[in-house]
């Protein structure tokens, strides 16, 4: 999407590839939303240090960084003997999945890049079979975000307003978002609405990443407490929640995704809001069968009892550019926390899950599956 | 309640009067939980400031407060002319009223001062029947709490899991606090229990103030974002709700409290866990036919926008000291916020109301307005 530093405005893609020096770049989420800085990783370990270091976060975005980073770590083997390149593919696909172990993302997606690989008969054809097939996936998974904008763009009408949860954006994906997909395509037909951010704590993607996108893209919005949303509601100031997801189940239509979703999605049902879910298809999980098989990342307390920032003045409305990010300690230093990182939401509060198929109810996912890229019984 | 500094727990309340010094005496809120210190204002117009300025919150904290100023600039006038002591009681008065315009408590507190003092017949004894009437009306208002405590302590079965919201505790009220006086109930019984304190964005009461008491009286707790409740519910991790609330409508039930409290009772409610709300008698509100009709205060975004803690070292979990609380921006800083105050949780939400004179289901206040201090169609 669009990003203006100073008077200027270029496109940026969250993940890129840059052939000559055989880097990956990816934008630096940890600076956002203060500081723009693209990274470059020369080397497919330092790819995986991105991922795991959480430079580039988001189901998509890291699915094709894994993707591109396996063909970085591919086109960096020098040789011919065919045996030794595959052992060496072997530990850079080893590498990179370590990154993220709970992520099912980023193995499909350096599957795809492997099995089209293998299909080159000498190390330098499957080199450039390796750096095709991530180039396409990432195409792949620009062109499943638009799909989904398509669909999504007919629930936003004109002057409505629109709650989201956490940052299922540009940021997350490739490009355009799942979660925003919907509202870039709905700005690009004219349509005009606002939209109100959930800050999302306790790591904030919905203050910093989500604000700063829409910001970016010059749209209507405000950034709410988590607190707040249940307010909105009731006095009639929300119209529609749309938010990305974890990891969906395709046979029961749950939906895992950012802590406080759970809250955002009941509140809806009471007030009779619309509540969709956008997701590429990588995001179904075809396999397991009820939400509470769903691993909940219990993550360290240090979220909750503090907040990272930059230090500003409230009077002056500056931030000290000296300073960088810093962690402040909010809660009483003697206390502990938990910290759920995400939850899960039931089918029956779920409107519908906007796919790049199309719209969906939620426990209409296992009958339509031909149509969503269900892969048979192994692991999709 | 205790506090303990070094190895030495002393007993303190929020607020008390130095008769000799003619000060009133206020915990610093505002430093916890990273400094415990006492504030003294030597002056009425000090005493007004500390209540604008937050140095003192929670409405009976307030109410005790204005009561004890007025008494100070009472007993600060110099002469024997009743009738122009009774003009500098009257400016005294206007200037504490007006420390915080939106809450009814301080009025009805410094109310009941003025109409004690007034027995006097000479300018020496209405100063020192509006001592004596402020004293009353704080160590009245420590018994409420105390009844309070008695009544709700009977929900709060051995090995539960209690969530509550903001701060209700006793560093909102003299001592005791309202919705933490069943805890402390509670735990004098012998009884052991867990609470999570919800963090309560944005002003983060929860994790200051409220973990702060809940560590000093020793009671197990968590901090959790307000996000993770419905996830803790929906594991079977919560068993009760107790809240405390800054207006409830005698003649509905509805209950206005910090923002976020109605998220919580809709929560509760679908996994079918009992929400209580703590009150003393002067919280609930005779007049309004509405919830609607309470104003909810829409407060200065920056509280949404950033957070306020102390730099904290992360490896070695130690906050620089020199450093005081700093104001980090967290959000995209060209993003605006909505920062509703408080919300409106409905009487159905709402499985009973703890007041010191026993337990009512909300629809029942207005029946039973007799017992519970109605005092005709005046503003209570």
């Amino acid at each position: 999407m669009n990003v203006t530093l100073g008077s200027r405005a270029s496109h940026y893609r969250t993940v890129t590839f840059d052939a000559r020096r055989n880097a990956v770049r990816l934008i630096e989420q940890r600076l956002l939303p203060h500081r723009f800085e693209i990274a470059a990783t020369p080397d497919f370990r330092e790819t995986a240090a991105a991922i795991r270091d959480m430079v580039v976060r988001g189901a998509p975005a890291i699915a094709a960084t894994a993707a591109y980073g396996l063909a970085q770590g591919a086109r960096a083997f020098r040789g011919r003997s065919l045996a030794r390149f595959e052992r060496h593919v072997e530990r850079v696909y080893e590498t990179l999945k370590a990154a993220r172990p709970t992520a099912v993302d980023p193995v499909n997606a350096m599957n795809h890049v492997r099995s089209v690989m293998r299909a080159g008969e000498t190390v330098e054809e499957q080199q450039t079979l390796a750096l095709a097939a991530a180039e396409n996936f990432a195409n792949q998974s620009v062109a499943e975000c638009r799909a989904i904008g398509e669909h999504g763009a007919k629930f936003i009408r004109n002057g409505i307003k629109i709650l989201t949860h956490c940052n299922a954006g540009w940021l997350a994906c490739v490009d355009i978002g799942t979660a925003t997909a919907p509202i870039y395509a709905a700005q690009a037909q004219g349509k005009k609405f606002h939209v109100f951010c959930d800050e999302t704590r306790p790591r904030s993607q919905g203050a910093t990443l989500t604000a700063w996108e829409l910001g970016q893209q010059k749209i209507s919005h405000q950034v709410i407490a988590d607190n707040a949303a249940g307010h909105l509601m009731q006095r009639g100031e929300i119209d529609l929640v749309i938010v990305g997801s974890d990891r969906t189940l395709g046979r029961t239509g749950e939906v895992a995704n950012k802590i406080g979703t759970y809250t955002k999605a009941v509140l809806a049902k009471r007030h009779g809001i619309p509540f969709y879910v956008a997701i590429p298809f990588s995001t179904i999980d075809w396999n397991l069968k009820s939400g509470f098989d769903i691993p909940i990342e219990e993550r360290d307390e240090s979220e909750v009892l503090g907040a990272w920032g930059t230090i500003w003045n409230l009077k002056s409305q500056i931030s000290n550019l000296k300073s960088r990010r810093v962690y402040v300690r909010v809660a009483n230093p003697a206390s502990g926390a938990r910290n759920p990182g995400f939850d899960v939401t039931p089918a029956e509060l779920v409107t519908g899950i906007i796919t790049p198929a199309g719209i969906f109810r939620p426990q209409e996912l296992w009958l339509r599956r031909s149509e969503l890229g269900f892969a048979g019984g192994r692991k999709s």
